[in-house]
């Protein structure tokens, strides 16, 4: 029910500031992404427009970085384009960047068009105008969904967004849990056609037994950072 | 008519700050929770969305236990999860929990779901999902409604928020005046089926003559530290 | 039209900070309460919920009472419980509260139960619930109406806002302009039935002649302050 | 169609801050105060409250008149009472005059009942009020439209208002362009009737040619400083 | 679909920091100017009234004019008057316009009359309204929409922006993608008969290939810097 930790790119782990405090001592060699706001998905669009504040400070951020001694190297925050709230998360989510940056944080931004406004939430434009806007707020990297559209090739049309984003990296949501084939083969034509520089995947490892997750992870890796074919990922994730 | 004090877990009281301020001074060996939100009860949901904000600044707090002598261990604060107001609560409580532990305060969160999106506010999924929530902001403890779904047992579809709170610990709202057997049985089934680590009891003191009401603490103290059964806690309940 | 400056209690004069400015002086010997909070009266609660935000900083009440010389012995703060802004006024009250009694000041609660939650405001039990709240703040003094309920007696039902309050002592409202007997036995009741602390009087003051006004500020100081019964607090009020 | 600068007082020139930054220096003569909140009337009542904010800090101000080396003698800030918004411009105009007074600044404060709840802006009781309110918030004078009541002479009913200010000085509104002697007739009358302390006058200068409108000022300076009759300033307007 | 990038006057580089902070050491001779409040097209007035914030606070922008060593040379702001969020906007701009030139940064201003209570935003006393506000604001400069009214000459009837603007000197937007012969016209027109200082634009330059869109540029430099005619102007556009 509750969106939980999700990662934003290969080598790193996405979680609220709770869980990396409470969790990540005993796992010191991960590289930790603190996500500084969040909120539940119990209201609906239809009820009220999407917001999420800021839970911490990014001094906080740093300073919790410096106590736990542990290696967080970035913070993440969640924009919902198009929603009545969007002027106080454009405003924190640059705040965010801009701090981030200056005590050497990579900043990550899920850029999601929600809200009574958005007819289409797969619509490639509209990802692509998301991907520009994290683009304008200046961060390293910018996380959308996957498009959709009747009659076209996701990832030939996820290339908008890529292009939009310029120097600004795109990673892309997982989406809901699916087959792992299916899986790995979008993860490659996302990174090989349309030119996205990872993959932020949450559900489909959280929602697999743990030994099941971990192989997908080793070939999430395998097909992102050592630039393995999908046959070679399926192989890492069965077992083989 | 209003939600007066009551106690976060076998060992603490807690109160607003006004009450503390004005009689902790006469039980100097109690330690104490300081809540640090409230609200009245007249506003139905029907009318608002449920929303409250903090009193005094975790700053303040600190000053306060300085100034005062008085043994005061934590801090306390709602989030009504599902409210439209949800964003401005999650921060609070993030805010509360990270100041609290840079000053060795225990937190302890009421996660209550409420508000027009919450149909049923005994859901054990709900319930579940709130406590996983406290997780995510760090607290030490999540004070939740115990689950009711018709056909099932309480205390086994407890063990779901007891899971998904991981190591934020998990007391159980005492709820409504109830017959001293039952509370009692109720408290043992949290603790040695669900999981759970106490109770907060408030009406089911509060609304008993003082001497019960100091028996019926000793009872519970018996369950929850003391590990008595419940027979063993009824004697102490009824003064034999 | 506008709420003007009532008293507080025997002894000190309450009003808002710009007409203590202007006149304070021509009175020094006067101690006063300055009201940090007021409205007008123009919009009624069928069209927006009641909201009074603070005028003055804590902090800028301690640096008046420096420069002016003046003996500010107190502030106070108006409570709108069960209106939707009723979260923004508790929390300025117990910053009022907890701010005044770092800087030697008194606080006094002004605790109304209003706005579309509220279907009587003179209903005991609300009434109570009011001065508890007061008390959960660590207010000194709470000043709330007198409780009206057909067939009880008002000095009677009145004892469970005393009782309910604690340690906060309960000061009464004036209320409308009243026949100066019937003012007087009311405060004695108050006081002597109900266990009332004092009455904070405005338009019952205001709306006399100067004179007359003042020999009804002696006369209620007699029955307060001087434990003097109704009868000869009404010769002084004669002038006899 | 924007409310442009208006006279807060004879010899006081009231502006918002941009227009005295770029044209003050020429004009270096001239006592100006500051006003420090304005909006467009583009916004009707039916649509919604009205609403103005502080655009500067009264700190921002003071360092304005500092580096500006211009003879700024006060602050001048619109309250709508009655206005939803009421409570939040009430706290301003509160810190405003005592942020004001602590630098030895004039404050002015321009208090008009608008919005739903205000049936006639024009009512003599209202205005009475509204110039009371300036008293309780301490301000050294009241800008507040001339009331209009059928069967009434409005000099004579605007000495209610007069009255509630106390010690609080009224200047009355210019209000719509108007024939010269008719104006100032008003004027002689709001001063030596009334009882008011000057005019604030903004349209009636604004919409005259410039040599025509010097001349206004010379008059409307005869009648308020100069303690000039009717015939004698008319004669000055006309240039004679 | 979103609002990118626009010149504010020729010569100077408008953009959002995101933008700046990571293009903007490629073309180190270009002096730029950060637009500190932006948003999305995605919510139409029909829904909700114009809002937006600032993402960087002045102060932030000169560190980062420090840090980056880049020409920064300018701030920009957009206020929607006639917007129900138009009080905070106001304030937002004036606060900029203030620290700006304590910095020694030029301001622009973008005056965007939009809401629903604005039925015509080409309306020419209404551009002429919004100029003058920019100068209330004290903006070195105010970009407006060219007015257009049937049955009058824009040129003509864009005087009027420009009287009112007084000494804030006023660019026009450059707005939808037109004909080079009728943009460029169109810009001699706005600076040789209405008195325009200049022209911010946009889309005319992004959505037209590079090599086209920098001949554009500088077909707008020779009309505007170097007081060329609409042909030969037209001329360097064609590479001639």
């Amino acid at each position: 029910m509750f969106q939980i930790a999700s990662q934003a790119h290969i080598g790193v782990f996405a979680s609220q500031p709770g869980l990396i405090a409470r969790y990540g001592a005993d796992y010191p060699d991960v590289p930790y992404l603190i996500k500084l706001n969040s909120k539940t998905g119990l209201i609906k669009t239809a009820q009220a427009e999407p917001n999420s504040r800021q839970w911490l400070e990014l001094e906080q951020a740093v300073e919790f970085r410096k106590s736990s001694g542990l290696n967080i190297v970035g913070v993440g925050y969640t924009v919902y384009l198009g929603s009545e709230y969007e002027a106080d998360m454009l405003r924190e989510a640059a705040q965010l960047v801009f701090q981030a940056h200056r005590h050497g944080l990579v900043s990550v931004l899920w850029m999601y068009p929600r809200g009574k406004a958005i007819l289409d939430e797969k619509d490639p434009h509209l990802i692509a105008g998301a991907a520009g806007v994290a683009a304008a707020l200046g961060s390293d990297f910018a996380k959308v969904n996957y498009p959709q559209k009747t009659g076209h090739n996701s990832a030939e049309i996820f290339k908008e967004a890529v292009s939009a984003a310029g120097r600004t990296k795109v990673v892309c949501a997982g989406g809901e849990s699916t087959d792992a084939r299916l899986f790995l083969e979008r993860l490659h034509d996302q990174i090989h056609i349309s030119g996205a520089s990872g993959n932020a995947t949450g559900r489909n490892i959280h929602q697999r037994p743990l030994a099941e997750a971990v192989r997908l992870c080793n070939a999430i890796y395998a097909i992102t950072v050592e630039n393995a074919n999908v046959d070679a990922a399926l192989k890492i994730y069965q077992g083989d």
